[in-house]
This record gives structure tokens, sequence and C-alpha cells, in this order.
């Protein structure tokens, strides 16, 4: 490359600057502050193709300090991806662009990872470079061989998870990852000593990493802090001293560069420091053709890859994996069978065993693991072994107590493809890892989280421990799919769906105590994949509907038992997941919950939302207070989760009904 | 004392064992590991006096992990307190025993803090060791002058948040605060080698903590420790080398102490390698005696405190503060009349900021700050000075990007008392610190979360910043007060309701962008503090009602407006708090949102939920998808937030309705 890698970075830098003027809206401080380290990543470290930004064999670049998304905008623009284009950038933060205020992977191809909460780009490269190594563990250095990269700001290594995080890359020994710290010493308040004092490369050592320090604008300095972060074998974290908005004369290293366009004045002011003097948006062709030429650096280690890959045995088999596709043979018909032969009253953690049984043997794409719960979470099955820094084979992590790590990890293991994430902790602590759940649900990639100890029934740890408000406040999360099953199959049902969605992450709400096997007979049909439906039709006429999920189901059938004795028919609906019956038509949906019959709903949590299947005339068991400390039964007798306590309401009703 | 610590300990070991035994549910591996630390910590240095749970110049004690419960019961009963009784430990764990499975402030005056999801207590203790000194700056050593010791485990310290809390404890220098790590290499998977290779004595340093370690069966070497750590200016780690279980001779070491009964055998062979032969629950008379003498070594500090608190011209001042009593001015009377006086076009942040100048001119025990968002929060008025490590005097925190150490610490202010705690972030970041809002809301403490950019009109940031299933989501967890505020008029309403609400959390969603004042006359009532109320009758005869929140009244007043030219009449219902309206009685509730009248509400968020006031025939205007990326004008308008899209499901739903 003849042309001084300043020249390639002060491209990124106008762009920058330009597209948040544009946009009046966006943080150009940060793209400008690490465009030179970037530019050195990109053009000599960076393996990529921009020809093909799905290539399995690439290296991972994660943007952890999202806010930032114009200089991964530009980094992709300049080395030749189709997009975004220059039109998208121009559009930076404005309806239907690509460029959006922060980085989603969902619409441009080269992003890897939707960022911008702090600190989950990180965890989630965490993830990749796990997933990578499992790989490399099946597939061999010729087929899987690639870094990950990360951009961190201070506020990603302020976040709790990213101690979590870099504590579960040191203890994995996950040399392949190597994090650039843009080291500004600023934040959005002003000077990082207003928030933090602590010794950043200390921490990062007693992680077990490798940490060096260059100056973020020394080309000599960042090029040795590199080579020195790939050869060393602990995961790596690179200390740039970086001065924010580098190139605005008047603003850079302060704050004032951080979310705000930088205003005409300083753009022009830039212009000239900079000594750029094209017209915005507009690159100079040596300039374009420098970055092209870098873009095309990795062309022919993609081509050799492929040939590799098409004389491998194992190609078809990480190509099947990579794109995200199920075995023929999931393990589950089988399982499904069995269950059906043999009706057994279990727990549905212990259920969700023994689906993983059948299916951890069947699809060997499955990395299970739990946050330190893996006896009460029933995540790990008899043939997994652990994922440890001396055999990457394992099939199982052992998380720590690291919630929200593990589910960012997961998300990254996700969206690096090639395996099915699942990982578990106790549903309460959905709070702690809620964030990571979010993401999961945005990015549409699947990660499967195993919740179990769903509602008061965990008894005797109490309300700390008592999800009350969970499962509802998870429903809300747009594009995560809820399951609660009643039982055994239900169970089976639930795992082969989250197993068959791939647009998407799924959550597994699960008991700790046993249930009776509500469904005894074979159904060729996925009854939960309708989100609810008619598990028992009424005898007598009629006269209610009481519509239930998982351990709530068993009370509705003991409730109906009662009712029918009274020569009250009613139907009993179990409703695993609300977004897959919301999504049926309105006929079948009319047809298990009618409109014009009392409809009772009984779940042992919040009743908030369930008018919208009760309606305001029908009743809603429920919780809407914290639990307590005491034996299961009697949290369920004393909270009104007895037939004793339901029949009369719904009696009364309807007489209520009939009166009028 | 003439007896040896160790029987003494063996009597917290004893009661732990039995307790777990007879409810056969419960962890005593940890009491068991720990009782020798805890021994020598209450009986050589807490300051504390059984008599007077609520002394304010006691020492704070927080078992961080709190599933060691038992623990903190033993200590209580033994030192004197008349909470736990024998009997209350014997039920342990039974309905309606205070000795609930986590310990719970609520149930027990002893109790500092509810614990048991790993890391908050730690993080908590943070908060009321700022609390502690901070007092201590206004009203001296005379009056507030205590330590802070924590109890923590494997699991605290691997949590994210200790993380944010030990940063910020070390960067705010609380050498005060003394936490002891039980360094028993378990966790509830097995060994911690399983999981983690950290080093945590090196990361504390790194934090600008002191770090000494101990045996922790060693009593000489415990209290050489303690010496060390109180002796040091900086915050102190004491790591604890002990096991789990110590004294049950076959399971001691193990993780099969941490989380079950020991057994029958366990228990009988434990008692042996005491040399324990009491009766369970019995403690020798001598032992009791010394345990009891060792109750009353801090009393005559007590009187001491008491006269000095009596002879003080502050005394009064310090106990108003600390019972949480506000002053008979919050200068919210004075700023609201200023209101009537001068409609104005401010976003809800800024009335927050507005209201916060009245607010803390008038109360000096608030203390302020933001997760690295002050100007975004708009939470720093114009008086406050930073509080700092060389001026605990400040009434504004620089929390630094540590949304979850924030909340935490908060809750630990508030549990410390002195302080009414109030601290910002955005509202879509109110996942990161949603398991502190929840232990808020438990332990019915007054925190104050401000969360500002409260919809799609933050705009350009797009989806990952733009909250929308969280203010309902928020509205779940029981006991948390959530306001969502119209205007400037409705926002110091809320900020009063939030202030005098002494039993709970209180969260206020505010808006990035402009409204417009829609409460222009000078209301003598709070009328916010009826949850919802009629903003405006309608003028035609009504025949709908449009309940909106926060910056949906602007777009419902619009809306009917436009009804209303159309003869189609429309009460305008402003519900700024949901739990406060349902807390109505039923004849208002039915006077705002009468049954028979078609009901609209308009919020830019989720739906769900919203069918509780409008029925399933009603309408709700909403957003049941992630955001995007752009302008919060196109947002509204490409989401259907806008008076064209919404009339005309108005009036269509109408001729429905009067074609039936």
């Amino acid at each position: 490359m003849a042309l001084e890698p300043r020249l390639l970075a002060n491209a990124i830098r106008a762009l920058a600057m330009d597209a948040v003027q544009a946009a009046n809206s966006g943080h150009p401080g940060m793209p400008m502050g690490m465009a030179d380290v970037a530019t050195v990543l990109f053009t000599e470290h960076l393996k990529h193709d921009p020809r093909d930004p799905a290539w399995h064999d690439r290296d991972r670049f994660v943007l952890s300090a999202g806010h930032g998304s114009m200089l991964i905008y530009a980094l992709l623009h300049l080395t030749g991806y189709d997009q975004p284009t220059i039109e998208d950038i121009r559009n930076f933060r404005q309806m239907n662009s690509v460029c959006a205020g922060h980085p989603e992977n969902f619409l441009i191809p080269g992003i890897e990872a939707t960022t911008g909460p702090l600190g989950q780009g990180l965890a989630m490269a965490v993830g990749m470079a796990i997933a990578e190594r499992h790989l490399n563990a099946s597939f061999g250095d010729d087929l899987v061989d690639h870094k990950t990269w990360v951009i961190a700001g201070d506020g990603c290594l302020m976040e709790g998870v990213n101690h979590e995080a870099a504590g579960l890359a040191g203890h994995l020994g996950l040399g392949r990852l190597n994090v650039f710290w843009d080291d500004n010493q600023i934040t959005i308040d002003g000077a990082t000593s207003l928030s933090t004092s602590e010794d950043i490369p200390a921490r990062y050592r007693a992680y077990g990493w490798h940490v060096v320090a260059c100056d973020g604008h020394d080309y000599d300095s960042i090029r040795a802090a590199i080579a020195e972060a790939v050869a060393d074998p602990r995961p790596s974290l690179i200390a740039c001293r970086t001065i924010i908005g580098w190139g605005a004369p008047n603003k850079m290293g302060t704050s004032a560069t951080h979310g705000a366009a930088l205003g005409v004045d300083e753009v022009k002011a830039a212009r000239e420091h900079l000594v750029w003097d094209s017209e915005p948006f507009e690159i100079p062709q040596p300039i374009m053709e420098a970055w092209r030429d870098s873009g095309r650096r990795s062309a022919h280690l993609h081509e050799e890859w492929r040939a590799r890959l098409a004389a491998s045995p194992q190609g078809e088999e990480l190509v099947r994996r990579m794109e995200g596709r199920l075995p023929a043979d999931t393990g589950l018909a089988a399982h499904l069978d069995a269950l059906a032969a043999n009706p057994q009253k279990i727990a549905t953690r212990k259920a969700s065993e023994i689906a993983l049984e059948a299916i951890n043997a069947a699809i060997p794409e499955t990395l299970g693991g739990s946050a330190d719960l893996t006896g009460s979470n029933n995540t790990k099955t008899k043939g997994q072994t652990a994922l440890t820094r001396d055999d990457y084979a394992g099939r199982y992590i052992y998380y720590g107590i690291r919630e929200f790590g593990m589910a960012a990890a997961m998300n990254g293991m996700a969206l690096h493809g090639g395996v099915i994430p699942y990982g578990g902790t106790f549903l309460v602590f959905s709070d702690y890892c809620r964030p990571a759940i979010r993401l999961a649900a945005l990015q549409r990639i699947r990660s499967i989280f195993v919740m179990t100890h769903d509602s008061i029934g965990l008894g005797e740890d109490g309300p700390t421990h008592q999800p009350v408000e969970h499962v509802t406040s998870l429903r809300m999360i747009p594009n995560l799919a809820v399951f609660r099953p009643a039982d055994v199959v239900e169970t089976a049902e639930c795992w082969a769906l989250a197993l068959e969605r791939r647009d998407g992450p799924s959550l597994l709400a699960l008991t700790r105590q046993n249930l009776p096997q509500v469904r005894t007979e074979r159904s060729r049909e996925n009854l939960s994949a309708r989100g609810a439906y008619r598990l028992r039709a009424a005898s007598a006429a009629r006269k209610v509907v009481l519509v239930a999920t998982g351990s709530e189901v068993e009370l509705a059938l003991k409730t109906a038992d009662v009712l029918e004795g009274q020569g009250i028919g009613a139907d009993i609906v179990s409703m695993p997941c609300w977004s897959l019956f919301d999504a049926q038509d309105e006929g079948y949906r009319a047809d298990v919950l009618p409109a014009n019959v009392l409809t009772v709903s009984i779940e042992a949590g919040t009743t908030l939302g369930w008018e919208h299947y009760t309606g305001r005339d029908g009743i809603r068991i429920g919780l809407d207070r914290f639990g307590a400390s005491a034996p299961a039964e009697d949290l369920f007798r004393r909270f009104g989760f007895t037939v004793e306590a339901i029949v009369p309401q719904i009696t009364a009703a309807l007489e209520t009904k009939g009166d009028q």
C-alpha cells in the first residue's frame, strides 16, 4: 500500500463527521478517535472478504461501543461491501436507511452483532470465540480457524457484564480473542476520573488475560501491540490511548465530541486540520482505491478455504450447521412416541432433561450450559462433557454465577453460527440477563433460555427467588417465544419449536415441582405449535373455559372435575405459548376461546395481561404480589391456587351472569 | 470472655444444621463455614445493640450471600435480639416464620437488607457506606460514625454487579467498608475451578481496595486480618480461606453441604465431631450467656451516642432524616403555583429537573446521580456539587456507566436511611438494573428511579435504545409505583408522590422530546395521586373515552379535537400511574372509565395489559414490535401515532358499535 495509513483513517473520520453532521445526530468522537487503530486492523489483520460477508471462516469483528456506528459503516463501505452504500451513509439515522443509529445485524450483512447497550458486544464476542474454538475442535484448522476482534470503550469496561465475560474468556483461555480498548479517558459526563479510578489492565491480568498498550494514533505502536496480542496464547486486551474526536481541532479530547454533531464550523475546521478538501461524503479516488485493495486482501484465503471445504468429507456437515439447518431427525419424534407409551409424573425441568437426552444425541450442534445451577436446571445430559480450555470439543459449559455473561455469550454463539446454544438459570434471574434476552430477540437469533423454578412452586427459597411478574413481562419482549409447558409431552413439543425457530430466541419456563402427564395420547401434530389448544372438552353443557399454563393445567383439570360434577361443563385449554396462539387465525382462536363463554385464566403469576384472553368479565386467578417462603403446597393454598378457592368464584360468576 | 470462641461458633453451626434439617430445605454449608469469622466479627467488632436494632449509628452488617440466612438468624438470636426467637428458627422456611429462606429486611428488624440475589448485598452495602460518609460530613463524628460489614461468597464476586459496586467503592475511597469473602472454593456445580480462574485479590486491588487474607478457621489469623482491614484507609476485602460445611465430617469441603440438609446421619456425625451434645435447637447455658454478654458489648456506646444526640443542635434534624420524614415544605407547592402562572412546552425530563431544583433546595436529604447521563437525564440541579472521596458532603454522584451498581447502591442508601436517593439512566436500561428495582420494591424502600428517553420519541438512537415493553413490564413489579407524567405539572405531582411514598420505590418515565403543558390551572389536589383523572370532559355527547399517558396525552387531546369537530364527544383521561388508579374506589374508577363507553388507550409502548382498562372491545393504540432509527416525528408517523391514523379507527368502531 503506497498511501500513508493516516490518509485512509481520515476517510473514516470524514465520513463519520459528515454523516453525523447531516443527521445532526450521532456520535463522531469514537470513530474519529479509533480511526487509526481500525485502519490497521482492517487493512493489515482482519481476515474478511467483502464479497461474501457470510464466509464461515471470516474473522469476526464486533463494535462493542456501538454508538460509534459510523466507524463500522465507514469501514464496510470503504473496504467494498455491498452495504452500506454512500447513499445509505448519507441517510445515516434516517427512516429506512440501513445505517441506523446503532449497528444492526439484521440490516447489514457485514454487521456481526447489534450493539449499543454497552458491554454486550464484548460479551457476545466471547461467545463467538467459544463457538470458533468449539467448531475448530470438530472440524480442524483447515475449515475453522479465525479470530474475533472487538472495539470496546470505557462504558463497555464499566458495565458489570464485562466482568462476567472477561472472567469466562480468561478461564477458557480464548487466545484468539483480541479486544481493543478505546482508552480516551472520556465518558458522557466528562473525564473518566469523575467516576472511576480502577487499573483496568491490572484487572484484566487478574482474569488471566494478556494486556498490551499502545498509542492509538501512532501506527508503529499500534502494529507492535497487535503483533504482540496475536502472538500471545491468552485473550488480549489492547489498551489504545486515544484522543476522542481526533482531528476536530477545537473539540478533540472532550466529551463534546461524544454524542452530538460537531457543528458546521468545527467540521470545517477539522477538514482544514486534516487537510481533507473533498466534498462531504466524497472520498478521493486514490484513497478509495487503497481501501478497496485492502478489501481484497483475504480473497485468496477465502478461495483456498473454499477449495478445502469442497474437498473435505466434513464440508457439508459444517455448512449445514453454519446455515442453521437441523438434521433430518432431531430425536424428538421417537422421544414423543416413548412418552405416550409411558406416562410419568415429573417436573418439567426433568422433562426438559429427558428431551435434551434425545436432542443432544441427535443434534451435534447443541452446546449447553448453566449459570451454576446444573443440577437444578437439569441442563446437562449423560453424554455431555465440559468444554474447557483443554478440550473445546466439550458440549457443556460451566458458566459460573454469570447469568448475563452466559446469555450474552449464547447470543454470540448463535450469531457466529454452527452451534445452537442453550443455557439455564432460575426464571427469577431472567432479570439478571434480561438485556441479553432482549438483544437476542432484536437480533433474531436462536438462543434458547432454559429457566427453571418458574413460580412460587419452588417453595422455601422465598420471594427473592420466586418469579411472579417474570413470565408475562418476558412475553412482552417482541420476537421472544416464551413457553410454559404443562407436562413432559408439552415440554418436548416446546423444545421442538424452540429448535425449529431460526429467527428468534425461545425461553422455556419450567417447574421445580412434579407435574402429572396430562397428554397421554400420541399426537402427530405438535399441539403446542398452536400456542393454545383444547386439552379436554366439556362433558356437560359448556359454561366455562379454563385456560391455564404450565403447572396450573393440573389445577384447571381438577377444578373442571368438580365443576363437571356439579353439571357445569368446562373446557380446559392449555396455553404453553401466548405469541403462537395470537398468530393463529381468528377462527381457530374463537373456537378455542369463544367470546361468549365465561373464561377463567389460571397461572401462578401476575394477572396483568390475561384480560387479553378472559376479557374483563372473565376471572383471572393469579398472584399480584410477592410470594413467601414456605413449602410449595402451603404457598399454593395460601394464595388461592386450590380447587376449593377457585370453584366458588366460578359458580358465583355464572350465577351473576345467569341473573343478567 | 472466658469461653473459647470456637464454642460460640459451634452454636451457630448447630442452629444452622438443625434448622435446615428440620425444614429439610436450606443451606447449611455457608453458615458452618463462616461461623468462626462471624463470631469474631459479632463478638469483637460489630457495633450494635440488640435492644435497639434501629440505632442510627450502629454498624451495618449485610449477608450478601443470603442463602446462608441461618448465619444471620443464629447471630441475631444468640446476641439477644427480640427476633428471631428459637421458635422462629425451629420454623425456618415455614409459612409465617420470620426466618424465611433468604433474609428479609421487612420481617426482622435486625436484618439490614434482603439478600439472596447474588452480588446485590455487596452493592447495597456500598450504598450504605456512601450514606454513612455523606451524613458524617453533615453531622460529624459525634453523631454518625459507623462501619459497614459484608459477608460475600464466590457467587457475589462472580456476578457483574460486584464489579460495578467495587469500582464505585474504590473510586470513592469508602474505607469503612469491609467485605469478608467466603473463599471456600466451592459453588453449586462443584469446585470454583470449573468456572473461574481469576485472581480476585488482584482484581480488587485494581479497584483501589486493600486486600488481606486469613485462615477463616484460625482465630488469630482472623483477628489480625480484621485489624489490618480496619486500620487501612481503603475499602477492604478480607479473603477468608474456609471450608464449606466445616464441622460436618463426611461432607465438609464439598458442594453437598451447600444447598441441602446434611441428613440425619451427618448431623449426628457433626455433633460428635464438634463435641456438641445438646439437643437440637438447644444452646448450652454458658455458651448462650457468653453470646448475650457479647450482645451487650456496645450498649455503653449506644448510651453515650444518645447523650451526644440529645445535646446536639443537629440531633432533631438527624432523627428526622433517619426516620424518613420529609420537611414541612418540600418546595413543590410554590413550584406548582409558578407552573400554573407560566405555561411552558418542555420535555418531562426537563420538567423533572426544574421540579428537582425546588426539591433539592427544600429537602436537604436528597442525594442525586446518574449512570453517566447527567445532561440527558437532567438529574443535576444548580446547587449540587459532586460527592467525591475528598468531599462526601456533595449531593450528586457520578455513578459512571454502572446502572445496576447505581440502583443497588441507591437501595443501600435508602436502607441506611437519612438520605433519599434518586438516580437516572435511559428507560431502556431499566433492564440493566431491573434486579435492583425489584429488590427495592420487595424491601419497601424509597429509591427513586429517574428514567428518561421513555419511548420511540427518543428518535435516532434506534431500537436498542427505545423502550417498548419497559413501562408495562415495570408496572408488573409488585409495590413499584411507575409514573409516566404528561407535562410539567404532572411531573411535579409525580415527584411529590414519589417523595411521599415511604414504603416503596418509584420510577418516573420521562420524555426526551418537548411536550405542551396540558394542565394550566392550579389544582389544589394532586390529581396524579388518583392514578388517572379526567383531564378534559367531552363537549359533544360522550361517545368515547381516550385514555393516555405521558407524551401521548397531547396526541389524545388532538385526536379529541378532531372527533369533537365531527360531533363525537370524547373524554380525555390522563393516567400517569396505573397502580394508584387501581387503588381508587370503584365509584371513582367507573366515573373516569365508564364500562359502556368505547375506550381507547394511547401509549407508545406494548398494548398488552391495556385490556384491563379498555376491555377487549376497546381500541389499543400502541407498539408491539421493536422501534427503528429515525427522527421522532417520522417514527410516530410510521407507527400510527397520529390523529390521522387514530380517528378512523375510532369512527369505524363507533359505527360497528352503532350497528349492533
